[in-house]
C-alpha cells in the first residue's frame, strides 16, 4: 500500500494550515461526528465523539503523512498478533504511553488517607494460592527473603479484619512465574488479615525488571531511547466488603530506577516504602530460621477508602 | 482482569475535577511527555509526545471507566486476531473513524483544478491485468456493463500521455475478486493513456457495498447505529513521472447511498459523475455488440497536480 504514500509530504504543523483548507479539514471530521448521532447509548455516543476529536486533532497537529499513517496501522498488526493469552501488547502500550495510569487517576480520585491505587498490571493470576499469617509466597523463586507486614484499616482509622489481601510479584531474575516455562506457581498467593487488621508475610525484596520487550512495544521504546525497566515493586490487590477495592504496588526506597523513571508510569511518592536490610544471623520476626541469610523487612500500612469491593 | 473496573465510577465530564485531582492527572501527562525528550529523531519525538497529549485529553475528557478501559483492550485484540494477509481491521477501523479520510486530507491539499483524492481501501491488488485502451476489466464479474473515458491532463490542461491508470471495483453482489473463495481476478485491471492523454475502457456500473462488517468494527458500527454501507464507486489510482499520484474513486450521481453516508466518509462533491443509462439496443461507442442488455456510460476527466509521483 505504499502508493499512497507518494503524496505530498505533510507541514510540520497545522499551524501553516490556510483557511480552505481548514475548512475542508473541520467539515470532514463534523460529518464523522454527525455520523454518530444515531447512536441511542448517550455514553458510547459521548465516546466515540470524543475519540473523533482527538484522533482527528492528533493527524492534523501532526499533519500525519501516509507513509506514517501506514506504519501506525503496521504497528497495531503487529501487535495484535504478537497478543496471545500469556501476551497482551495492547496493555504494554497503554501502559508505556501512560494511558492505564491515567485511567486509574480518572477513576481513584485520592480521598483523603487513603492508600493510593496504581497500575495492575497484566501478571495477575486468579486462585493463587492461600497462606496463613506468616506464611511464604515465594514457592521457590529466587531472590532475597523479605518480611512485610502491616495493617489493613479504613479511613477512620478502624481496623479491617478478614480483607482479602492478593500479592505478587517477580523473582529476582526479573520474571513472575507465568513467564516460567513450566506451569510452576511461584512469588504469588493470597492470606486475610486477622482480627485487628494485621497482616505479615514472607516474600522477596523486589528487583527491577523490563516489560516484555522482544515486541512492536519494545521496538518502540528502543527507538525513543527510552528504558523498558520498572521501578521494583511489589502489587496488592486488597478487597473487604463495603470498601472500596485498592489495586496498587509498593517500591523499594532507594532503587535507582526510580530515578530513571518507571517505564509505565507507576510510581506514586506515597508508595515508596524503605525496606531495612537486615545482617545474616539477625534473628526473624516469627522466630524462622534464615540460615546464613540477609534478608529484609518493610512495612506497609494499608488504609481504604470507603465505597464498593 | 475486572477487579480493576471496582473503582468508582468516572465523572461524565472532567469539567467538575477539583484542582488538586486536576494537578495529580496533569503531572501524569507531563511525566510521559518528558520520557520522549530522549528520543533523537526530532519527527518521532514530535508524533509520540502529540499522541501522548491527546490520548490523555481524551481518557481525561471522557473520565474513561476501567471498564471501558478493558473494552477498548479487547476490541484492539479482537481486531489483531481477525486481522490477517486478506483482512485489515485496522485500516477498516481507522476508515470508519474518518482518520484514513482525514490522512488524505492533510496530505492532498486541494491545488487549483486538480482532481481530487479519497481513500485507496483495502481492495488494490499490484499486477492487474493490462487491457488495452477500450478493454474490458470486468473478467466476468456480475453485473451492467457500463463504458468509463476521459483524458488525463495537468494542471495547465496540458494531455499527459502514457498516464498509468489502475482500476478496481466490486461485481453487483459487492464483493471485490479476492474475497472470492476461487483466486479468481475480475473488476480490476491497468491501461495507459494515449498520445491525447485519453483513456476508455469497459467496466461495471458501480454498486454500493457493505465494508467487511463481521468483526469488531462491524459490531461498533452496529452499536451505533451506522451503515457499513459504502457509496457505490469504482477507484482509481493514476500515477505519471513528474505528477503527483492520485488515488481517487468515481461515485454515481443518484446513489441514495451518497444521502444515508458513505461508510468511510470518502464521498467528495466533485467525484460525483452522472452515470447516464443506455436502453439495450443502444449502439456502444466502440461497436461492441452488448446484446438485450442495457449499459451506462460516464466520463471522468483526471487532472493531474504537480509533484513527484
Ligand atoms: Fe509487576
Ligand atoms: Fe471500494
Amino acid at each position: 500500500m505504499n502508493h499512497i504514500a507518494a503524496g505530498k509530504a505533510g507541514n510540520a504543523s497545522g499551524e501553516s494550515v490556510g483557511g480552505q483548507q481548514r475548512r475542508v479539514e473541520e467539515d470532514l471530521t463534523a460529518r464523522v461526528l454527525a455520523s454518530f448521532e444515531t447512536c441511542t447509548d448517550p455514553r458510547l455516543k459521548q465516546l466515540m465523539q470524543s475519540l473523533t476529536r482527538h484522533l482527528h486533532a492528533f493527524i492534523r497537529d501532526v499533519r500525519l503523512t501516509e507513509a506514517e499513517w501506514e506504519a501506525a496501522i503496521g504497528f497495531l498488526t503487529a501487535a495484535g498478533h504478537i497478543t496471545d493469552d500469556k501476551r497482551q501488547e495492547f496493555v504494554l502500550l497503554s501502559d508505556v504511553l501512560g494511558a492505564s495510569m491515567q485511567t486509574i487517576a480518572v477513576n481513584n480520585e485520592a480521598q483523603g488517607n487513603a492508600t493510593e491505587a496504581t497500575v495492575f498490571g497484566p501478571f495477575f493470576v486468579e486462585d493463587a494460592p492461600a497462606i496463613p499469617i506468616g506464611g511464604d509466597i515465594a514457592g521457590g523463586a529466587a531472590g532475597q527473603p523479605c518480611w512485610f507486614e502491616g495493617t489493613v484499616t479504613d479511613a477512620a482509622g478502624t481496623p479491617v479484619p478478614n480483607a482479602r489481601i492478593e500479592i505478587w510479584e517477580a523473582d529476582e531474575g526479573g520474571f513472575y512465574d507465568v513467564q516460567y516455562a513450566d506451569a510452576r506457581i511461584a512469588g504469588r498467593g493470597h492470606l486475610h488479615s486477622d482480627a485487628q487488621g494485621n497482616y505479615a508475610f514472607w516474600g522477596l525484596t523486589p528487583t527491577p525488571y523490563p516489560i516484555p520487550h522482544d515486541g512492536p512495544v519494545g521496538k518502540m521504546l528502543e527507538s525513543v531511547g527510552r528504558s523498558p525497566v520498572r521501578a521494583a515493586h511489589l502489587h496488592f490487590m486488597v478487597t473487604a466488603p463495603g470498601l472500596r477495592t485498592l489495586v496498587t504496588h509498593i517500591f523499594v526506597e532507594g532503587d535507582p530506577q526510580l530515578e530513571i523513571g518507571d517505564s509505565v508510569f507507576g510510581v506514586k511518592e506515597s508508595l515508596i516504602k524503605g525496606f531495612t536490610e537486615q545482617p545474616a544471623g539477625t534473628p526473624a520476626p516469627d522466630g524462622r530460621d534464615l540460615g546464613t541469610a540477609a534478608w529484609a523487612r518493610t512495612r506497609f500500612d494499608i488504609v481504604l477508602a470507603p465505597g464498593e469491593a
